[in-house]
């Protein structure tokens, strides 16, 4: 029995798995002793962060402070000075600080139960696999990779390995695209007639470091789309519950503009669903950020704008007496996420957001790109 | 000289095309003694409402209390009750109420220099060219009809009376959408890259009377397209100032449903303009009533909610430093195409929104159609 495998049996034998995380928080933490904060920390599962980019260390890092069953227990990234000073900084072990040339001893320590892949889509066929190997489970952020025969191979490295593989869709994780899925579910707009999806940002590689690799295809696999239209994307697919069945795209990038030489800017694209619902998306990487969607019903509409920000969602509902605000309570998608990883893992369970749910999107990806090249409807 | 060419040259004389205006309004004419009203009116060119439904009662009816230079002096209906009631209520002669059988004797009457018909699409073309051909003026409602080959024929009937032929195209001359296409014009966005737009009701055939003609091919010409998806379609082409080379489109019509048995319900469209600019554009007959639409540029995105409402209309800039509402002077839509119709004839200059504006549309429309039948791309 390794080391996960016996935390997981206490937590089970325990019942913790409720009760520890009831313990934890920073509220909770500030009235703990430093042995029931240790105690604490052996019950989360240790994550591996690879690549210690912008979202990781600003995003994503900072939100394990909130997590119940995880923990970062190392660090991977090519400069080993910031590796150093992030590790200071969160308390990981220095001997836990792994470069992309070692990373594959990774499997021989145990403070790692998860590897968490914050790279370029580029790289994540490469690093999942690798991570698997090292018997490791696997978040992945999204889109999953660049083809679907690289997410393919990402789900069957995980299977062979017997190891969990996730794909960070956050969105599902955060509490107003919650709330919005059950209050769609549960009939409140009646019948889903259709839905509507914008995500735009400008791109900035001369401005922003972190923008560098989304303008090269061979990193970021595409443009807009793969980037942030997959929000628009995903959300389509989990506002109805259902898969689409045909597509229909139109691009439009300025090649004259340095950054849309490898990859695309705006995409437009239109989704068909079985029960005839239309959702109309778009994506942007030339325009100010807009991050919104709205789904239409037969008896009311429901707008999140913004509805896929790290914080700050707002919802509206308007309905034949007007319109409304519910007001829904933040929650920290990032921790929630991470730790519905570490539960699959603790408890057995399949993610919410598996490998094929990354794959699905790719090829829906692809077959945009194809109807946008082609110039007319693909089904799928 | 007819009592109309008098009325524009006496304006013109006296330069009181803008002096009459500064007179009127409801509370000018408080202050003002009966004669000096009956001399204000007479400043005022004739309207004839053709079809007394719920938009021409409730909305454009009501405003000819804020025109300068329109006044309504005929009414033509079905209903003689209906007229006898509405005649009184705004001091309209009994003898220039009009059935639709006896219309055409219009031509004697010279208190109506403009004929606006208010009827049901299907109705536009013939009663355009009675009233051409009765030597009127004419304002007919969007669209504009059922073919462009009705279009074309009223066109050339108006053409060939020397008669100006105008579309009421309203959000053509609402200041909040005149503010958008302003700013947009003077760059304040910077490059155009897209547009979205909404627009979306409930048809209630079965609970409003004014919707019955809405769900019959004949007289509606088709449905959520030909009735509110127009107002999209318009405001991609007045927002980028330009017109589309290629549509796409799908749709989705629930044949079980009574109301769509003949006309349309969803239909999502796509434009791409010869910039590059795509719009994203939805139209519904089954959803809570949406009227929006955004523009993005490359600095910039204005977001007009409602865009193409009667009244109450609400502008949102967003940009690198956040979001604004630029605070604009509601203004009666209605009355200021009115006048707009009005100038036109008392000034022999061509309208704003001339038939050729609405044959455009009309155009674009059969291309959308044509393009979510056959599943393709079509050229325009």
């Amino acid at each position: 029995m390794n080391a996960t495998e016996s935390r997981r049996q206490f937590l089970r034998q325990a019942g913790l798995g409720v009760a520890a995380a009831a313990l934890t928080g920073p509220a909770a933490a500030a009235s703990l002793s430093p042995s029931v904060m240790q105690d604490e920390n052996q019950k989360k599962l240790g994550f591996a962060i690879v690549g210690l980019g912008k979202y990781a260390t600003e995003q994503m890092m900072p939100a394990f402070k909130d997590c119940k069953h995880a923990r970062i227990t190392a660090l991977v990234s090519g400069s080993p000075d910031k590796a150093r000073k992030l590790a200071a900084e969160y308390g990981v072990d220095a001997k836990n600080i792994y470069s992309y040339q070692n990373f594959d001893s990774i499997k021989d320590n145990p403070a790692v139960d998860v590897v968490y892949i914050v790279l370029p889509p580029g790289l994540h066929a490469e690093y999942t696999i690798r991570a698997a190997q090292a018997g490791k489970h696997v978040l992945c952020e999204k889109p999953m990779a660049n083809t679907p025969e690289e997410c393919q191979r990402m789900i069957e490295a995980c299977k062979k390995a017997g190891k969990k593989l996730m794909i960070a869709y956050r969105a599902q994780f955060e509490p107003f695209n919650l709330d919005a899925i059950e209050r769609i579910r549960k009939g409140e707009l009646g019948k889903l007639r259709m839905v509507t999806a914008d995500h735009g940002r400008q791109v900035q590689p001369d401005k922003d470091q972190a923008d560098t690799w989304r303008v090269q295809k061979k990193l970021a696999g595409g443009g807009s789309l793969m980037d942030i239209g997959i929000y628009s994307l995903n959300a389509a697919r989990y506002l109805t519950g259902e898969e689409p069945v045909e597509v229909t795209a139109q691009e439009y990038s300025d090649k004259s503009d340095p950054r849309f030489k490898e990859v695309e800017d705006v995409i437009h694209f239109t989704l068909r669903f079985p029960s005839g619902v239309l959702a109309s998306c778009t994506s942007a990487y030339s325009i100010e950020g807009v991050k919104r969607y709205r789904a239409y019903g037969d008896k009311a509409w429901l707008d999140l704008d913004p509805a896929t920000d790290y914080y700050k969602h707002q919802m509206k509902i308007g309905d034949k007496d007007g319109e409304r605000q519910p007001q829904i309570k933040e929650g920290n998608q990032f921790a929630a996420e991470l730790d519905h990883m570490a539960e699959c893992v603790m408890q057995n369970k399949t993610p919410k957001t598996p490998g094929e749910e990354g794959l699905r999107d790719i090829k829906l990806i692809m077959a945009i790109y194809e109807a946008a090249r082609k110039g007319k409807p693909v089904r799928v």
